[in-house]
């Protein structure tokens, strides 16, 4: 006798939910079983919606890369931003942490990731064209590397260092040490080495 | 000046699956934010359409209460099943678990909760109706109660028994003990206490 098994549209749903990162075959079950048996407010319909909603409305951001919509992006089309200075992130996720810092307002360039051999991807991959297209014709004095601080980001900081020497623009990029918080005792070698080398006076 | 922040429909959609169980404000964001970064094969699509095919097409059996589709109940509509056995369940997510253990081939009914007072949940709120009507209609000689084995369980297992006493079918509940691979030093007082209780001879 052929064993029960959940109806096709449910184990359809779990094996879509199971698809999303962070969630497993118990998860995308229980998920799905939640759903079906708590829909007094059609969950389900929410959820679809705005899965619908978003796919069809959000965009990349031509000039940052950030999340745009059809009234365009909420950076870029932003005024009273700083135009002297331009703040480039692997990936359009770490802008809003960088805002929520409150230390910066100026423009963004998402580069939509980071040279990495390993994971075949070149700079051609990259959106460094347009960031050098961007530089030229823009009015920027200060162009700020915040990228991730390990091999791939080191990488792709000198790459683009060499690219837009020739630009004659200031380039900088985010300091390393303790993070806050952070006691020596949980700090890593390295960490400390690059505190020391670039401690500060007081 | 105003911070930014995502556009409107992915705020939406971060706001939707953070009221998954399970899915926290940074698991939301982050499935929100990978499903708009990497949809080569409109994921979102797939999964609203998942979504919205498992809310039209899944209902409740009203026989057992598991999930039935347009097409009827995997379970009740199946023939070759033991017509003399119905396994009582709190949920009907308990009966999948019970028919991979393979040691069931009987009927199912589910109650759609169990008794808890500090839940607000009462008899009436339960499918116990319908399991009275099934026993006196039905050819079930024995009656399988697979309810937890916390208080709420005990209770509703208690209540059923009162009231199905007179319909004169034999009723059973699942045997407690320790659980399979579990050892001794991993068991509460209370596990032990039944395990003693209801120690076979060999």
């Amino acid at each position: 006798m052929n064993q029960v098994d959940y109806p096709a549209p449910v184990k359809q749903l779990i094996l879509q939910l199971k698809r999303l990162p962070g969630i497993g075959p118990k998860s995308a079950e229980r998920i799905t079983v939640w759903l079906l048996q708590d829909r007094g407010d059609s969950m389900m319909t929410a959820i679809a919606k705005s899965l619908t909603t978003a796919e069809q409305e959000i965009g990349e951001c031509e000039t940052c890369g950030f999340f745009s919509t059809n009234e365009g992006c909420g950076i870029c089309d932003r005024s009273g931003r700083d135009e002297s200075v331009l703040c480039v992130v692997e990936q359009a996720t770490d802008i809003l942490p960088l805002e929520k810092s409150g230390a910066f307002r100026g423009y963004y360039h998402s580069l939509r990731g980071r040279i990495s051999p390993l994971e075949n991807v070149s700079p051609s991959d990259l959106r460094i064209d347009c960031l050098i297209k961007r530089l030229k014709s823009g009015a920027f004095a200060e162009v700020i590397l915040a990228l991730s601080s390990d091999v791939e980001g080191e990488a792709t900081a000198n790459y683009l260092v060499d690219l837009m020497a020739p630009l004659g623009v200031k380039i900088s990029r985010l300091a390393q040490g303790l993070p806050a918080g952070g006691g020596l005792e949980s700090a890593d070698e390295l960490t400390l080495f690059r505190a020391l080398e670039g401690r500060r006076t007081m």
